[in-house]
C-alpha cells in the first residue's frame, strides 16, 4: 500500500511553547511530502523527525497568521542551499504575494527555483492538485482572516483482477481495463460474466483532512464527509468557550461536533492555547462526543 | 556579584541541524537581557533554556543573513502576545528598515510597542548602550554584506573602602567618592594618606565579545583586546580553508589567532557548518594555536 504518513510538526497555537511548536505538518503522500502550514520551526521539525527535504512537493497554507507561516522564509533558504532548482508551488491566500516577494528577494537572492503562489479560493471546494492517484482540495473555514481547510485523499482505485478467472474465460488484454473498471464481459457466445466474479474490491482510498484555524464552522462538513483522519483545531477548553468564539477558534467540543457530523473515523485535536500544559482534560472532553479522539503532540506521526 | 551570563541558544550556520540551530544567544548582564542575533527558533530556544522573555532588554543583529535574523517576527510577535509595551532597541544595520515594516504591518498589527532601529556603524567602535555600569559597543567585521561584532563589558568599578581605616582617619563622608574613585586623603594636619591605605582594588570588570560572521579580521583585535570570554565563528575546519576565504568566513585556526592576538582569557567557537558532525577535532585544531578554547553547543551556559 502507497504511504499515506502524517508527521505532525508543530501543534501549538500562537504562542509557542517548549511543549509546542507553532503549526507545522507533512503529509507524504506516496513518498511526496506536502507541507501544511509552515510555523516559525517547521524546517527544524522536519530534520527533527526526518522528513527527507528532498522530497519537499508543494506547500500549503492555511492562513496568513505569523504562526502559520513565518518558518517558510527560512525553509525556502534551506532549499536553496540544499541545492534544489525545481520550482515550488504554494497554495496560500494571494495577500501574502508582496511579503514573501520582499522577504525572498531580501533573503533568498538569486534563488534557483520559482516560488509559484496558488490562491486559494474563498467558496466551495477548489480542487489544488491532483495526479493518477491522489487528490488534494481546500474549502473555507471561518477565522478572524481568511482561512482554509484541506482535504487529502486517495482517488478510487481500480478493481483487482482475479487472475485464475481472466485465464478461465480467456478474457483478450483489450478488455482488462474495463474489467478493472467495473465492466462486466461478454463472451464471444453473448454469455455476460458479472464483474464481480473476475474482480475484487479496490483497496479503500484513505482520506485525511486539515481544519486550523477556525471558529465552529458546520458548513465544511459536507467537504469532509466520511473522512478516515480529521485533524480539527482546538486551542479552548469548554470552560473557555467564550475566548473561543472572541478569537473565532474552536473549542474541544466544537471540534468533536464537526467529527460527529461529518462521520470521521478519527479526530486528532491540536492547535492548544500555551495556557494548557496538560491536554488531557482537553482530550477527555473531546471524548465525551466523539470517543474516538487523540490529541496531538509534536512528533506525532500518524499512518492512515 | 551582578550577573554575566550566556545563553548559547544556537550555533549553527546557514543551514541548521537536528544538532545546532541558527545563531542566537542571550546575554544576561545584571538580569537585563540582550538578545544577540535571531535566527530561526530563538523564541523557541529561550524557552527550553529559560531565558526570561520579560527581561529582554534590546536586540543585537551582526548582520543581515536570515539564519541571523529570521527569528525576529515570531518574537516580536510573541512578546506582543504576552502584553510587552515597552519600546525595543534593535541595532542592525539600516537596511534592515524596509523588510522590517513590512513585516511587522503584515504579521503584527496593532504592536503596542515601537521597534526602534539603530543603525550599526562600518567604521570604528561605536558605543551602543551604556548605563552607570555596563557598556555595549560594537565594531565593523569582514563578512560578504556588512556584519559588526559586539562587545559587552562592565565599566570599571569604584575602589573598595576599608572601613576601618575610614574610621581611624574620622574620614568625612563628602570625601569618601573621591577616596573611591582613588584620590588620596589628605588630613587636617596636612598628612597626605596615600588610596591604597583606604581602599582595595575594584571587583575587575568583565567583557564578551561576539565575533560572527566574519573572514578572519586582525581590525578587531584593539577593540576586544584582553576580552574575558570570546565567541568567534569558526565556521569550516583547516581543511576546509578555501571554502572559508570564497565564504568570508573563519576557520578553527583564524579564530584562535584571533584568541591569541588579543589577549582573550577564553575562546568559544561555534556557528559550525552542517557538514560538521563531530566538533571534536574543531576543537582541537583552535586548541593547537589557543589552548583555553571551547566548542559551543545549543544550551552552553557560559558564567563569565
Amino acid at each position: 500500500m502507497n504511504a499515506f504518513e502524517i508527521d505532525i510538526l508543530g501543534c501549538g497555537s500562537a504562542t509557542p511553547t517548549t511543549l509546542r511548536n507553532p503549526s507545522a505538518q507533512a503529509i507524504n503522500l506516496n513518498e511526496k511530502i506536502f507541507l501544511v502550514d509552515c510555523g516559525e520551526g517547521a524546517q527544524l521539525q522536519m530534520r527533527k523527525f526526518s522528513v527527507k527535504m528532498s522530497r519537499l512537493h508543494s506547500i500549503f497554507l492555511s492562513h496568513l497568521h505569523g504562526d502559520h507561516v513565518l518558518g517558510l522564509p527560512g525553509l525556502i533558504s534551506t532549499l536553496q542551499l540544499l541545492g534544489r532548482t525545481g520550482d515550488i508551488d504554494l497554495y496560500a491566500h494571494k495577500e501574502i504575494e508582496p511579503w514573501l516577494r520582499h522577504t525572498l528577494n531580501f533573503f533568498c537572492k538569486y534563488l534557483p527555483f520559482e516560488v509559484k503562489i496558488i490562491p486559494l479560493a474563498s467558496e466551495g471546494l477548489q480542487i489544488l492538485y491532483e495526479n493518477k492517484t491522489i487528490r488534494i482540495s481546500s474549502f473555507p473555514l471561518n477565522h478572524r482572516v481568511p482561512s482554509n481547510g484541506f482535504l487529502f485523499e486517495e482517488k478510487k482505485g481500480l478493481r483487482h483482477i482475479k487472475k485464475d478467472m481472466i485465464d478461465f474465460y480467456q478474457i483478450p488484454i483489450r478488455d482488462i481495463q474495463g474489467i478493472k473498471e467495473g465492466y462486466d464481459f461478454i463472451t464471444n457466445d453473448g454469455e455476460t460474466i458479472p464483474n464481480n466474479l473476475l474482480t475484487t474490491p479496490p483497496t479503500p482510498s484513505r482520506s485525511y483532512a486539515y481544519c486550523a484555524d477556525t471558529a465552529f464552522c458546520p458548513n465544511i462538513v459536507p467537504f469532509i464527509e466520511g473522512v478516515d483522519v480529521l485533524y480539527h483545531e482546538a486551542t479552548f477548553s469548554i470552560s473557555d468557550a467564550s475566548r473561543a468564539r472572541e478569537t473565532f477558534h474552536s473549542t474541544t467540543k466544537d471540534a468533536a461536533e464537526i467529527a460527529r457530523l461529518s462521520g470521521a473515523k478519527k479526530l486528532i485535536i491540536g492547535h492548544f492555547s500555551s495556557r494548557y500544559t496538560n491536554t488531557l482534560p482537553l482530550l477527555k472532553e473531546a471524548q465525551n462526543i466523539f470517543p474516538n479522539t487523540q490529541t496531538a503532540y509534536d512528533g506525532l506521526k500518524i499512518n492512515i
